[in-house]
């Protein structure tokens, strides 16, 4: 298959897959994840980030999010987030539907990005109660369109958040390809920048299934194991969703597969960049590339077998790298691309 | 770990496991369940029934009755169910949140089982607006005591619902252990038994990970991919869902699966039925023996290390076989129990 | 119309609806409750229960008793009521949509009333989460079936409610007739013996619609504003929903309409329970009086136009006074049960 | 007290209000809407309309909205609406707490109104599961900018919306206040045009309390009872909710109490039109004025006791008449602008 379409194309990481079978091969486990490889996994993402947060394994981004975001908001509680975020764009609502209606709030911004100023703007606009009272900033790292808050940037917003009493959560779909770009520690963009709540996403990286929800603020954590079994997350044989996080953390697999994805993703960029008619749409600094081709080649392309989706309007195309996108794909796109448009030109 | 605690305490049968390595060195797929491998297998589900089903994967059982039910009802109807149905007494109102505030209306009934007469005493009962107005009738089968719907008692049920326009749900997280005992064709016990929607448990039986909801009705089915979207219940990498799903299905493993488990089941059965001061609550027929023990004797156990269940009040303990228990681990319990209450008698 | 159907039959009392007229004649005036006379009658009402109370209107007691629940519970979190109480079986799933899943968990008891055990039952039977947890007592002042709770015993229920970490909620539909019964100050059987919240009913007293939700724990409020405005319970015109208490709070005219309609069921009582054939079910003790009458008395006095429910199974029958019931509508109701007894007998 | 702040701030007109005494003047009636009276507005409403629609009352604005675009929406469902519709900027979420999650997609437009081109643009920007299905189109007539929807635009929005398989929903809150204006039939500019479901406000045109929600649709107002009854929007007094409605019906005083209205914003706008400073924003067809007034000055006439509400942005203002608001109020209010801003220019 011959694609750019999605990271979530691509199979389970062999480290995570050994982690899988050999957990299986350990016998009978109990249940809900009071087992011992839960626990395991657990202890080594608070050795991960340095410190004694709460962590909880949900099924999906879906769901790590939704109900991380229903755990901090009440039914007439507001989130804000950026117009391009995921939980705006692609969860069919399911904010909406764990929260039982918190709004989402958009904002705009430059490279699919928060900024303080945008937050202030937005929980200064109401404060009566025909509006849905601000509870929450979301923050997508890295963003919908490939790019990465700096650290300073986390911070700035947190501390407008924490100023306007709001909670902050991370979108972290894809944080292990923005911790691979900005090379800071883990705890770094995360708690020691303010941020309350990070969804840990494992399956674009190289699990089968599963995400892990950690939360900085034990005392946001209360009672949410309820929630998750309430909702439907709670894996019976949960250590085979827990265990494959083990192959991910050991010897910085994590990072290595998303720093390979990235560097993927740049190679692509460096390829494609100087092709006549060919412009980025963001400089990449995560796995994604986002590109206005020409339509004719797009098609063309996607005549050839290639699979990529558009994204916003005509001509923008993202091409995604996975953990284990290789250079060969990489330089036969950008032949069969650069090869269409200097045809076309 | 000695126990009879769950059957989700189990791993991953060979042949699913199997399916699962095979799939993930076939290179990438779609997401979302757009590959060939859950194509493959929701044909093979239709082929199993002999209907042009529709087949969705979420990720558990509670996902699975909640989501099914919630399509089935809104949130001022109801659901008519068993007093110890699952969705009653271990989902923490997982139901009532899926479907936003549909409630169930339990009725009582010999061996864990609904009858038609306590379903048409409930329907019957009230008709004004200020009652949940019943919509819905949810079975267990095996039922949450080790028993059995015969064919006729669901037939029986199916056509009181119907007159009553009430829609026939099945939580079959233990369906195999059922038609494994009632040695039917998995048809005979579902749609042509008046069965609208079944969900299908894979969990228990040898998987991962997973459960199929298969809408024998179609038209039920509709939009029902975007109820599974927004309630965080569609895999990314479905494949690894659902591809698992083969190994149960080939060759009947499935079945071969639920006959051991209830073998098992009917072996320890036997071996402590006349111990004394032990007492049968329930005739086993699926892969549970319900037993009173003497309080002394339990107590001794779990101090060996065994695992178990109590069940309904003092002295009642649920004793569960996995599709991979052996018949040594039951031995040595039974022997172990005998020896208990030999001594104390 | 002849009936002992409903205290909801009956209309407005005078002095309710004089202020509403004096009300309306004194032109513009602010909306959502920014209004002088919702001011004043949320001061009236503090002052009653003689403490700082919060207070709230909404349209009926299914939205103030949902509300308050729900602001209370969780989704998962759940309510621990009496298997006869309202918000069980008469509000068709309404607390179950407002908070979107909370269950409620029944318990029996003698006169419709819960008592300490039952509620310490319900709160140790489980502790897992695969079952809600139990976060509020939810008790019906006069109950369903016209008892009244002591001071003692909301007392005792309050105090293993507090050990238990659960909130104490009042369905006070007919609390007005409470108080005139037990004869206490109306803080002695509310915030002084535990209680946090208070759906204070006015519909059933004499008021057109509305009621109040006085939340004695302030803390329990917040953003409770919020919470109405989005279930749809903010009156625009609120000064219509709240100035009417001030005719029913002025010169005790609440108490007075309660003793009324409870002296009236005592007199039905002391009328009709010497009948032959008759036996009372409970001993009234607010404004309604429960009775299995003979089926064939029953009918016959439906079929001379009288009105009235049955309840519980055959033969039980609701006769409910209201605040304007009068006496020789008792007196003919008693009459023509009686010549039809007598003659049937 | 001088305002143009809200038609909410007016009392109720003296038909409705001799209505409300008269039907409490007739003794008892049964409850939850069985009662004559309510009988009797419900026929005049279908005459009114000229067809036979299903009639249901409800508490206010936000939940006649919320309950019926609940009705037409499943959770994973979207309804179309103006970025400064009603149902988008100021009921808390309301749309979204009553359907479970539906999201509202919003569309720009010119004058507060939809265009069937925006529409057709929502509806086929996407059609996969991970973005919620368009199920609605929600109008507001006359909008929330005091503008009016023709009806040719009504029927070119349904016309798209019936081959999209969107139903149509009109916020009716000021729908008299457009009927006026167009001079139509009512029938003309809703079910004759393609609208499927009205929400009829009374508040704002001389009730004291309650909407009608009437479907043109009767199979779309299936079961609808229960969910007004769930959702605490049952009055049990229903007779003061729906009596009132026999005084704004008969001799069409809810169109004189709408004519007048209108006619006073039309004053209004006359007067103060060209003063310097002041720039009108739209063209005021109903009864509000949206107007640019010099900041000092709007200061100026808060200092002298004018309230008002600020609307989009610095200097935005709307000027909102009432069905009693006077000509001496508007000649007051006009006057004193003009000499502020005259003092000032």
């Amino acid at each position: 298959m011959q694609h750019f379409a999605s990271d979530n194309y691509a199979g389970i990481c062999p480290e995570a897959l050994n982690y899988l079978i050999e957990c299986n091969s350990s016998g009978h486990e109990a249940a809900y994840g009071d087992d011992t490889w839960t626990q395991k996994v657990c202890d080594r993402i608070r050795n991960l980030f340095e410190t004694d947060c709460e962590v909880f394994f949900v099924f999906n981004g879906t769901a790590a999010n939704s109900l991380a975001l229903a755990s901090l908001c009440q039914p007439y509680q507001s989130v804000i987030c950026h117009e391009l975020a995921h939980i705006e764009t692609d969860e069919c609502g399911g904010p909406e539907f764990f929260s039982n209606g918190s709004k989402l709030l958009v904002a705009r911004g430059e490279n699919g990005k928060l900024t303080p100023d945008a937050i202030e703007q937005i929980v200064t606009r109401r404060s009566d109660i025909h509006f849905p009272k601000p509870r929450a900033v979301s923050l997508t790292q890295a963003t919908e369109v490939g790019t990465i808050y700096s650290v300073e940037e986390v911070r700035a917003i947190a501390a407008i958040a924490k100023r306007r009493h709001l909670a902050v959560h991370m979108d972290g779909a894809r944080f292990a390809n923005a911790v691979a770009t900005l090379g800071v520690h883990p705890s770094e963009i995360t708690w020691r920048a303010g941020v309350d709540v990070l969804c840990f996403g494992g399956t674009k990286n190289g699990l089968p299934v599963g995400e892990a929800v950690v939360f900085f603020d034990r005392k946001m954590a209360e009672d949410f194991a309820y929630r998750v079994k309430q909702a439907g997350q709670l894996a019976s044989k949960m250590r085979f969703i827990s265990s494959p996080w083990l192959g991910l953390l050991e010897n910085d697999v994590w990072l290595r597969n998303a720093r390979h994805a990235n560097a993927m993703a740049r190679l692509l960029r460096d390829r494609i960049v100087d092709i006549p008619g060919v412009s980025l749409m963001f400089e990449p600094q995560a796995n994604a590339v986002f590109a206005n081709l020409p339509i004719a080649a797009a098609n063309a392309l996607r005549g050839k077998g290639w699979k990529f989706y558009d994204f916003i309007g005509a001509g923008g195309c993202r091409l995604m790298c996975a953990w284990d996108t290789t250079p060969e794909t990489v330089e036969s796109f950008a032949s069969a691309l650069r090869e269409l448009c200097t045809a076309t030109a």
